[in-house]
């Protein structure tokens, strides 16, 4: 049959990012252990996955992404070898550029502060990849839930302090020789807001729990602001992207804040 | 042109619902004014009908839904005779019974406790009509933002209490010579969280809006309950459904109730 | 501490319905492979939970689902025994009434028409269970995409027809005794459209799939008949709902279609 | 009462982004009318409002963000000039940057092909703007239904072709003292897809627009390409970004592409 992607094209445009997009697979993921072991999870993943295209093609081969998404599936390797499914796509693919997103669903073992009880509480992640030429790019994201409490409220109020769900989204880049475990930086996301939030808490723990956040005030403003510095002085990170949205109790809207690191260190 | 939806069909099936979802219009809507005039409002709207479909016929004729639709935004109608609506519906698609729902995007103004000032709240509402032969019924609903705060927080704890936002959804349905303004369904449902919740608030609304919470602790039964009593006592009303979700700020999920009213009172 | 929730309740309303949503878990669910064996597969799940509160209690205790999850999900028997669950909600919460669902993500592989690769397709199912003092009853649910050719278009064109992604969502109930697979299920579903639709299909694939969905025109109407008449002829099915919405590529709104088994046979 | 946000804060970080989200309200929006004359629509939007925060202050005044969107809509001027108000956001929050985004539904009459029945179409878009001390950018965003038609699918098919409903997002610049129609952007877009869609189709119109889809298929290259070569073209643009996503009917993920010009021309 004729290959209708591989005909000529004369408009003369370089394609930036062609692909496909939403599409469902198990992954399996890398994690860390409270003992300090490292181990895996299967995960519920979405991948997306672009090339840039040469102006001389009319289009790209879509079937080729689900193969290479299948290959590494099959060897449970995907999410392990992010670098390698890129330069496997630029081959393919006849490529100079390719790009992955996996946007997955992540489970933490979590226990509560007074009842020691442990839960799982699911963390939506990503891992981003993005390979021109050889030159290699990796990213981690997370979106972790926090509780605020108010300042404002709790300075001119004679007594309670409104306070609600926020839900602090990081993006963090390292070099390729290094790494960071989804667990240490969702961990210091958490300590940073008024308190964290839970799946299971007994009453004991919700006292605890409620005290802490009151004794924590702190604005949109201020959970940023101690994300940063964290990642500031976390000397494995050179980029990071910091955004919170608070789901204010008193307001039908949100309250938001956003900062990216001005350039990547070396 | 062959009228392929007209054929014989031989699956000896009645079809219950066929139509079309989704689709986008303005719509105007009347409302009550604070001096107890009324007015009219237009809104962004989505519409969803439906027809029931004959077992002879293999299809429906879809573009005549979209007509209909364009002939009551021409004159303004729509939202004003849903009954009308849903007559033409059963005539021009030869059909027994005729269904419609708008949901839509309404706007009301709000005065902040202290400050008086005025700002609009938007609130997600719809009508939703059915026409089975000639039984006519016409449901009512609203989804209202509130604060609940949590009255075992409130007990344990030294101080604070975890409070969020949390939705309420209300769903009534009343005689056809009777009339429910969404501004007093609207009011009614927000009287029952623990604060209402406003789009602008100084300093000293702030205040009042956080000590008014705190002096009102609500689980979501409590709310439930408040409405639902609100509801039964209303002599208008013969038929509802009420539904509420917080959005836990110490947790990751979300804390919910439900009730239906047992059964439509004549 | 005090027991806020246990106190008395004076508003004399049994509430129906309250617990928790969007619980996020792992969940072990029980497949059927091509072999003819059985197997599980663990996927991402979100868990919905109510009991009924009489109306002597001011309110239920929310931690104690969790809890109940937790326990299931360490014995690895989340998803396997939905009416255990149902009775130990009823039992723990000292309740009439219990009610869980689980939405999940579920994987299949797909061979593809002509080259027989195989990969992936990911289905949004769910569990619902309902036991109401010791009436149970399970409902299986499956949302399942399909492509529909419009039969008219076909028709009164002189080449070509406009298709689309389609998605048809079923719900069935069965007695406690039987058993149907989502594999199974969502075959019959599969086979109701013009074409099915698959994760990986290579040029030979393309063309029997773009040819098959041409000789196969059907409207919504069309394929909610037959998936009507699939459940009707499936002897183990005693309740069923079904929903088809195509999102029309010649519309920017959607066509759908419903039906609902009018009664429980027993 | 204390002024909390305007206390001293010692972690030195200005903070780039904070402000408001979701904040729903009616816009309103100049727009073009056939016969060549202006003509305004009120709409529903959703403003997301930010500055920058200098490292010497805690907290921004949250409130002052809906105080500056209701004084404009009391004069009927939100939407009406974006300038103005990241001038006003500046000096009332005292602030070097300021940014405003608004997210609404807009409604453009559309003409059938054979017919020449008019209806209306709904198409999200938006209007961003920013104000770096005194420099201003202005975007205009708008998201487009159209249909594409798979040349592959048609070529190695004795007969049908696969086709679905695609997404083109556009997001465009223009210097300040010049201006783009709503109307002519997305005009510009729809003639780019295999064929345009609709609310309306009669019969004839139906065919039409089948046989046109068939006689001009396209792979998201394709539009991309053609979107690209429009917006070169127009001596107005100075920066654009387009994406192009396609809900395949025959797959149950996305084919998508994206392109962003390489820099602003001044």
């Amino acid at each position: 049959m004729k290959d209708v992607q591989g005909q000529t094209d004369k408009r003369n445009i370089d394609i930036q990012k062609v692909g496909v997009k939403n599409v469902e697979i198990p992954l399996v993921i890398s994690r860390k252990l409270k003992s300090g072991k490292t181990d895996s999870q299967k995960v519920y993943a979405k991948a997306k996955m672009s090339v840039s295209l040469n102006r001389k093609y009319k289009g790209t081969h879509m079937s080729r992404f689900i193969e290479i998404l299948n290959d590494y599936r099959k060897q449970n390797l995907v999410g392990v070898d992010i670098k390698k499914m890129l330069s496997d796509m630029q081959e393919r693919l006849e490529s100079k550029n390719a790009y992955i997103k996996f946007d997955f669903k992540y489970f933490i073992k979590k226990t509560a502060p007074k009842s020691g009880l442990e839960a799982l509480m699911c963390y939506d992640c990503y891992f981003e990849g993005t390979l021109d030429e050889d030159d290699y790019k990796f990213y981690l994201g997370a979106k972790v839930p926090v509780a605020t409490l108010c300042p404002c409220s709790k300075e001119i109020s004679d007594y309670g302090a409104h306070n609600q769900r926020a839900l602090v989204k990081v993006k963090v880049s390292y070099p390729e020789n290094q790494h960071i475990w989804l667990e240490d930086l969702i961990k210091d996301i958490e300590e940073a807001g008024s308190s964290e939030v839970y799946s299971l808490l007994k009453r004991e723990d919700e006292k605890a729990v409620t005290e802490h956040a009151y004794d924590n005030p702190k604005f949109v403003e201020d959970v940023l602001r101690d994300v940063v510095l964290k990642l500031e002085n976390n000397k494995t990170i050179n980029f990071f992207e910091v955004e919170i949205e608070a789901f204010e109790s008193i307001h039908n809207h949100n309250a938001w804040a956003y900062q990216k690191s001005e350039k990547y260190s070396k």
